[in-house]
């Protein structure tokens, strides 16, 4: 074996640094459970969230600032003002205006009681207004986690035949979903959610708008009896078997205030100031409806009112949980899905507002507000809630300052809850559904879909799976769906690396990919190639297959052109992040097939994990430290350097230097060297 | 906006190049149905299998290069020669005196027939020698892979009670292991099997061969009953609440047999001239236990013995497979994780043995191959087949030269078939149990336990989760719990990147991670960070929190310092080998957040994948291809020079030029920029 090749840059005279050839140094060894703890530290804990508490000295201080982390709302309460209860007063109305059509329409959704819609807009604002971290967060039930109750809930028990029973399933499915989000938060397991990606999100949402949609066609024709299936087919099924029930009453009735609905939507987006009208026109369209059918009487002919709603707010729940029998696991389960589900919804749009006016939200203390929120909820008799994206919206638009506005919007559904309910009792379901189906439009993102095909095959691809899984299969299906493929793609993209061979760029010492850049040039005898993923054993045998591959091509090409032959073949591990056994067991092979075709293994830029494990395996003697290099120039240089000066006894380094190999070094390597 | 920083070099004299900056080039629009071809080609056929079709013309030498593709055999035959013949010949009655005495006992720890064993050591290695692409591989039943026959069809249908059903479903799972390989390796979905990671398979085979090893109990005790269970708790119950059964008889001649076989185990290990020692132990223990048996009649006296076998070779069994019925489901789960096992195990091996010889085998080729023989020999009365290791390690130590030492094997079994079944009435099966005892410890692999922990830890714990799995639940459970492990460290690994600060490294161009390298410099008012995996929804909301971090870190370090304040954030992208849609949406949002606080984004050598994305999605244009660089010596050399040069206005770029920045360009950057 050769001796250090780089120690022909010692002496040179050219060069302005002593130190050349630099050594990759192999990091210290570091005590097991040390390493370890990092470890975990940067897996749970990469945002360091118990910074404030270091720095907080004395038990008194400490305690203040575990309570502050708890409950945010002291950090913000004391500067609290007049100028901002104003703007948090008239945002908490706007959004207050919005929560009680959507709270009853959602309510009727999940196939619930239509006063557990406000009941859920009344105890739960007030928690995530002591314990959430967002300030323009709008808290309220949302139509696709309504959606899944009823579905999922009701497989099992029927709403019809035994509401008190399915009514109690809810407030379980809604404990076990606050009780999974705050163990996600408290386990900093938080990042699970991360694992729903955006175009998983894009996908399944527009699915679930077109399933509401469609299940709202059974309000909107007036028909009294629809599939308890959500699939396009079943409902398409339903609606066209029962055209002679079909009410004329109901679908002019509908159409025109949903027609109305869908104007104020298209005239909000002229500007900000018209945000108000679509703010205000889902109330508009209860209290002209309620009047209509009042006057009319038309609940005597065909239209479907929501009728008696109790007054009062919120009772207590408790004793209605059902920890115990046989609907208990499907409970969990619907909590499990919807809690997942709620999550990823409120913790995209509490960031996202938070990215608008520069604020940090951090995700696991999040998870443990809804958490609580839901928790709180399932014994006040309320369904599950989260930050819904329109309802926050609205809330940033009407200019919300803090959290306040969400206790506004309570205190003006618990005035609705007290004395305005009897209000409510000719309000005609058909425009319960309008309200709906005009939310629901704005979550079918064409647009974002379209944006996916342009710029990400595999993400448009995982983004119409859940769409068309929701459509046609289940909510269920169409989310395990574009989970699935999602985490094929990451897998994949481990399994089958790309590997390139890099070439040096004119006039410099920089190598880079021969197919990206094409002034890039081959250097002679040397094939340089880059491994783009860590090296584990779900890819070690392709490497071992491509990389082989790479070299009979290249030397296939050199044959042919009557070229010098393959000498050195140089691995880039820049890329390289991680290496496992299987992965050294590749090189190790790498280097024997290698000797065996009389081709030498120089490594290039490999990084501490590598090379602690390298060293671990033994593998870096055997390799021998002095084929391995800082940088592919350096490695390339020590390469011809043995070519060009040492051809005769490879083990026999002069001592006196040519300048090539040092001027390399130094970056003025050029194409003049063959 | 500045215009071009880089547009400073351009002048300089003291620049060998007049090329700089050179741009980063966005590739170019490429035809959808091309870009998905070369992808799948890359996914489903790295090694390029069709190469030597398309250098054949006409239809006659395609023909015959399509058959020599299937049938190997055709490749080796025309040049096969006596000298060959001789080697092959010694080698085969070699591994036949091996085959015959394991296959009977692993039939018997299959709770098959023992002429089974004896049937599957005759047709399955013809048809491989005809297909197979490995010169050293001999045929043969495994014990894992009967175990688990064992176990699992003994769930669904008792040996004992239902002798021809169980047997017939073993044909079934049979059939259908072999049809589920061959459609793996013509689907080239090979790489499914590089899933079980090294690790994995060390501690699945160690269990599996301790699991193996209890069974043996039973016959080594002589009991009657034994528990169909595998795992430690039951067999140790069941041997122990019956110590009143155990009979001194089995247990004195098994434990001398298994102290002969374990003595020339160790024999062989002196020197490679002894293995035939340990090559002929189990048949020379057949043939003494046998006498002795027959000799002293202990047949009668607590030692059980095989007893009849029936004369003749195999009976066709096409009529016996079971695709209707209840029992359909187990044999085709039982076919589906026997036939994946078997896979690993026999292509582990075919390359291995490949790697000494310095010859290529195919992965699917080989997976083909493994199900025509096994499609064959379901329908020959054969159980499952594969490469075992011992059996291949003999063949390769005597000396074989092609598959033909397997059709040697099969003759010789086919006259014992023939001729001699009637000898082995009177061999007791404690000498079966020992000499499965001998060869599984030689499975229980703890060096490579130590060697993985030394490694890397992780990899322990996969191998580790095998093993207990295997030892305390059952195969299944250790098997999926060491494979779900190695997924989630591979989803760890891009849920959860690294990413490190870079520095300069003394008198050069280069930058390198500062915690790698103590020697690496920072440059002042300039954070340079390096992420080293594909940017993924997965890892997204991670690198948003922990990039803001290492700015906080960074800007407070300077804060107490006293220092300049930081003004630009290099992200070195040369590691990040693929990009998402959430990905891009990153960079958006660190881009917004980045000029929020005044600070500029520069990115440093993006891959082409990365380019034609961010420029798809029209980042480029935002961020603006002025603050991307080829590397980062480049990046930071424009910082510097807009730091120093264009304080007063960053948008008036002096035509004059300083050297500062093209010197450090060259790779003369060093600690005097300050």
């Amino acid at each position: 074996m050769a001796e250090h090749p780089g120690a022909v840059f010692l002496s040179s005279a050219a060069v302005p640094s002593p130190e050349f050839p630099r050594r990759v140094p192999v990091p210290p060894q570091r005590p097991f459970a040390e390493a370890l703890g990092d470890n975990l530290k940067e897996t749970f804990f990469p945002d360091d969230p118990l910074r404030q508490f270091r720095n907080a000295r004395g038990w008194r201080r400490r305690t203040v600032a575990s309570l502050a982390y708890l409950f945010p709302v002291l950090n913000w309460a004391p500067s609290y003002d007049l100028s901002l209860f104003r703007s948090d007063l008239v945002a908490g109305i706007t959004i207050a205006s919005l929560a009680i059509p959507q709270g009853i329409s959602y309510a009727k959704l999940a196939n619930l009681p239509p006063v557990m819609g406000l009941y859920s807009s009344f105890v739960p604002p007030l928690v995530y207004a002591m314990m959430g971290s967002s300030k323009d967060l709008a808290v309220g039930t949302v139509a696709v986690a309504s959606l899944l109750i009823a579905s999922m809930l009701g497989k099992e028990v029927s709403p019809a035949q035994d509401p008190t029973l399915y009514t109690h399933l809810a407030f379980t499915a809604t404990f076990f979903a606050g009780v999974f989000q705050a163990s996600l938060g408290l386990l900093r397991l938080g990042f699970i959610v991360d694992f729903l990606s955006h175009a998983t999100i894009v996908g399944f949402m527009g699915g679930a708008a077109t399933v509401v949609c469609l299940q709202q066609l059974k309000a909107m024709l007036g028909l009294p009896h629809f599939t308890t299936a959500t699939d396009l087919v079943s409902v398409l099924h339903s609606v066209f078997s029962q055209t002679h029930q079909w009410r004329w009453e109901s679908i002019v009735l509908g159409s025109c205030f949903l027609f109305f609905l869908l104007l104020t939507r298209c005239l909000s987006k002229k500007g900000p100031k018209f945000f108000w009208i679509s703010a205000a026109a889902p109330l508009l369209s209860v209290i002209l409806g309620s009047l209509l059918v009042y006057l009319t009487h038309a609940e005597n002919h065909g239209v479907q009112v929501i009728g008696y709603l109790k007054k009062g707010i919120n009772p207590p729940s408790l004793s209605d949980l059902v920890f115990t029998g046989p609907h208990t696991a499907v409970a969990l389960k619907t909590g499990i899905v919807t809690g997942i589900i709620a999550l990823a919804e409120g913790t995209a749009v509490g960031r996202s507002f938070a990215m608008f006016k520069n604020y940090h939200i951090d995700g696991n203390k999040e998870m443990v507000a809804f958490g609580a929120m839901n928790v709180v909820g399932s014994l006040t008799s309320c369904y599950l809630t989260t930050g819904p994206f329109s309802r926050s919206a609205v809330n940033y638009n009407a200019g919300c300052q803090t959290a306040v506005s969400n206790v506004v919007m309570a205190a003006a559904v618990m005035v609705t809850l007290l004395f305005l309910t009897p209000l409510f009792h000719y309000t005609p379901l058909v425009i319960l559904s309008a309200i709906i189906v005009a939310a629901m439009v704005g979550l079918i993102n064409y647009e974002a879909a379209i944006h996916l095909w342009q710029v990400d095959k595999v993400d448009f691809c995982v983004c119409m799976a859940a769409y068309f899984g929701v459509v046609f299969g289940s909510v269920e299906i169409g989310l395990v769906l574009a989970v699935v493929i999602s985490l094929l793609r990451v897998l994949l993209f481990v399994a089958r690396p790309r590997t390139t061979s890099l070439g040096n760029l004119p006039n410099s010492s920089t190598y880079r990919r021969m197919d990206q850049y094409s002034m890039a040039q081959g250097v002679p005898g040397v094939l340089i190639l880059r491994v783009d993923a860590p090296m584990y054993f779900a890819n070690a045998s392709y490497l071992r297959e491509r990389i082989s591959r790479w070299i009979d091509e290249e030397e296939e090409k050199l044959k042919c052109n009557g070229e010098t032959s393959l000498h050195y073949v140089i691995l880039d591990l820049g890329a390289v992040g991680s290496i496992d056994t299987g992965g050294i067991e590749l090189l190790e092979e790498l280097k024997k097939n290698l000797e065996r075709r009389e081709l030498q293994l120089v490594l290039a830029n490999p990084g501490s994990e590598v090379m602690r494990k390298l060293e671990k395996a033994k593998l870096l003697q055997s390799i021998g430290q002095q084929w391995i290099f800082l940088t592919v120039a350096e490695a390339v240089a020590a390469c011809n350097f043995m070519l060009h000066e040492c051809k005769p006894s490879s083990n026999n380094i002069a001592a006196n230097i040519t300048s090539t190999a040092a001027a390399d070094q130094q970056g003025l390597h050029n194409d003049n060297i063959v």
